[in-house]
């Protein structure tokens, strides 16, 4: 396998997701050639833009997702607010929350400039052994 | 499970690696309670400062660690070269480069400002069949 090399925006899509007020940009980095168990995708969430209250638990009607995944927000630009299990939090640039699956979350963009996350999420290891 | 926020530099460490030119601040994000297969790291590369190059595959001499890991380097801010397989490619903010265990790679910052990466890495999966 060669080093495989992708643009800012090679890959960009606007996407509107559950219910919230605003189209996100997201960019998913090589999702048809990464062997790793996570994805990798970046937010651009301007002014206003949100994603939703969701989550994602296996085997629940309300999932968004049939599979479980563990989900981690990293801001690199601007702020947002998160919101999990009901409490607000304002993450700024560097910080980041570890959302397992389950929490019900939302992001919103409330700044009055644009924010960038880094998303990494997936199955969670041993989270049949974690439920019990 | 309950979520977890991390706030920028609570895990900063300075680390030198790999015969580098100059230390990088390294965070590592959620080490002790992430359940997600892979690892996520924030670099923080002043002017100079650099990875030097290495590679992780399972079993050879070589290699910097003992498990094989694919790495997939996102920049977050400014720009760096990344060397690989000898190719030398600038990555800006939002360039991302995917590099398969055992490529033989390092990250320089040749620019007069700071940069940051996104580090995602850990075992590809299907990693055997891959290598035959």
């Amino acid at each position: 396998m060669q080093t495989v090399i992708q643009r800012r925006d090679d890959e960009i899509r606007e996407r509107r997701f559950y219910a919230g007020r605003a189209p996100i940009g997201v960019e998913h980095y090589f999702d048809r050639t990464s062997a790793l168990p996570t994805s990798l995708m970046r937010y651009h969430l301007e002014p206003g833009a949100e994603e939703g209250a969701h989550f994602h638990l296996e085997g629940h009607s309300g999932s968004c997702t049939p599979e479980s995944s563990d989900e981690l927000y990293l801001v690199v630009e601007g702020e947002v607010v998160m919101t999990a299990d009901g409490d607000r939090t304002v993450l700024k640039r560097g910080d980041a929350a570890y959302v397992p699956a389950g929490v019900v979350h939302s992001v919103l963009n409330e700044s009055d400039r644009p924010a960038e996350l880094v998303l990494v999420f997936g199955p969670p290891q041993g989270s049949e052994e974690r439920q019990r």
